[in-house]
């Protein structure tokens, strides 16, 4: 199993990307090929484990400040060698913590879309209160959307959600201001009417579903689902710095604190977006994964453990067959 | 000053409506007019404040499965008569926990817009991890939205904010898919278009920044508003779910979770949606506070206090007088 790691471009460089895959090798078998400035990238992988990992060289990149567009152009980027590479079956997947839009334009212009898909998605994990996972899609590849973009999205995130998540009925909502049929504005309405002849859709879902696990996908426009999820980081973030407010202000709380560290740092695993790795882009036909810019070592390390899973699963083969049934 | 209290439709029935109202009674100085049927009312009120209380009886009232549409048919109904009085000046606010559909539909209809507003909104305060809130408005009240509706909850939010949240000189904010310039769908980059040139809007916010006070107002169309708020007291409660099941697991943690009491008492009065009382619906020419369905008497008593705030703060005259110099 190849796996293109594109090195450059992420928001503190090189390093973390490096260190997450060192991580990943240590637990999982695959084979990486690093797609990046072999100066920067070489000092950081240990000696006892360099023979496994093969480096592409290039030093280009597409800077975050720069347009999406100009990545079609730009032959010499780390991320356009890296999809030339995917296309060419070098490897079985691409994993980038780069300028995400020229990840998704390349992907769709020089991989392609899978037949019949309207528009990929990027799909996102989110942690719910029970022990399991909604999976949130469009979470932001597409800001303006038509009715079938969003039927194919909840496609999509069923057979995402049956094959990479394993579960055997998926329930699929749609994200609206109230459960009701009735509810929604002009665009989830039009959708709700051609989503309700899908046997596994369950309706309208609100934001609350997100995190009680009554869903298993929910699917949006690109748009909400980017405002949806930073609203929750910051939420959670909020809640934290209260709480960290609070606690310094006794002494007998700042025990209580200190005896909680274990649900506190179960608490962080559990809502920490670096655990949930990458989030794939659905719909193209070879598994790409877009990292978050600001990616640490373990949301590196995760994002190659969801590109294994994703290979794995057949996914993108299984999304192709669906859509020829559509 | 006198205050319409809708007794009727909330979730839970007559009860909370009057006890919050006795609650309110306690604390602040007010004549409250109560509307609805004073069979259930009357039982509710202790007799040493029965002189204080006005009855209005009505037994009718616009129950939450009917559409909106019937409320202004409905001239028995608890929600009509009341505002049929807050109208003929016979009152100078009018709070409701019924069918909010209904409540706006009549505001509109039989109270009247504020002369230039396009349409009115529903503004909710969030809180911060600073010591200040962030108003967020459109709540709820337009699904669909035209970029110079947001221009218009701009322009009432910076009122609202110097009125009555005393802030010198409001940040605005418009939420979007990122603090860059060029982030937005169609509605918003055309709305932040038309934003640009008021002095007071500090561009796009995302997400996190409701939550984190860098922004006095933040404006979205009633739609996304909705999904926000519902996402974020979704991520309070399973954040609560997580802890309380973390806790558990050891004798220790629950030690420290029992030390730890008064902090998650303050978190909860900082979070709990209770404290922050109704939401007001700006643009209609008097004072209307819309609560939530499933208010608590702590939610109805401070909602009687916004409705004193926003009386008192005469910000309905102040918006007046803003939309003359638009």
């Amino acid at each position: 199993m190849k796996i293109i790691i594109d090195a450059m471009g992420g928001d503190y460089g090189v390093q973390p990307i490096i260190q997450g895959l060192v991580q990943a090798l240590k637990q999982r078998c695959f084979t990486p090929i690093v797609v990046g400035d072999e100066h920067q990238i070489k000092p950081l992988i240990p000696a006892s484990i360099s023979h496994q990992i093969q480096i592409h060289h290039t030093a280009d990149f597409i800077k975050m400040e720069e347009p999406a567009s100009s990545a079609i152009k730009r032959t010499e980027s780390s991320i356009y060698l890296g999809m030339e590479m995917l296309k060419n079956d070098q490897a079985d997947a691409l994993i980038s913590a780069g300028h995400s839009g020229a990840s998704m334009s390349l992907a769709t212009l020089r991989i392609g879309r899978i037949k019949g898909v309207s528009r990929p998605a990027i799909c996102t994990l989110m942690p719910t209160s029970q022990d399991k996972y909604t999976l949130l899609l469009d979470a932001g590849a597409n800001t303006d959307c038509k009715p079938e973009y969003l039927v194919d999205f909840a496609l999509m995130g069923y057979e995402y959600a049956k094959s990479v998540m394993g579960i055997q009925n998926p329930k699929i909502g749609l994200l609206s201001n109230g459960e009701e049929d009735t509810k929604g504005n002009e665009l989830t309405k039009e959708s709700f009417a051609l989503l309700k002849s899908l046997p596994f859709f369950a309706g309208n879902a609100e934001g609350k579903n997100l995190f009680d696990g009554n869903f298993d996908v929910i699917v949006c426009d690109g748009f909400i689902g980017n405002v949806v999820l930073k609203t929750s980081e910051g939420v959670a973030q909020a809640i934290g710095k209260i709480l960290k407010t609070e606690i310094k202000k006794s002494y007998l709380s700042m025990l209580g604190a200190f005896l909680m560290k274990g649900v506190f740092a179960s608490l962080k695993k559990k809502t920490d977006h670096s655990e949930y790795g990458g989030a794939p882009l659905l719909g193209v036909q070879k598994p790409v994964i877009i990292s978050h810019g600001s990616s640490n070592a373990r949301a590196i390390e995760c994002a190659i453990y969801q590109a294994i899973y994703t290979i794995e699963s057949r996914v993108c083969e299984k999304i192709e067959y669906a859509f020829t049934q559509k």
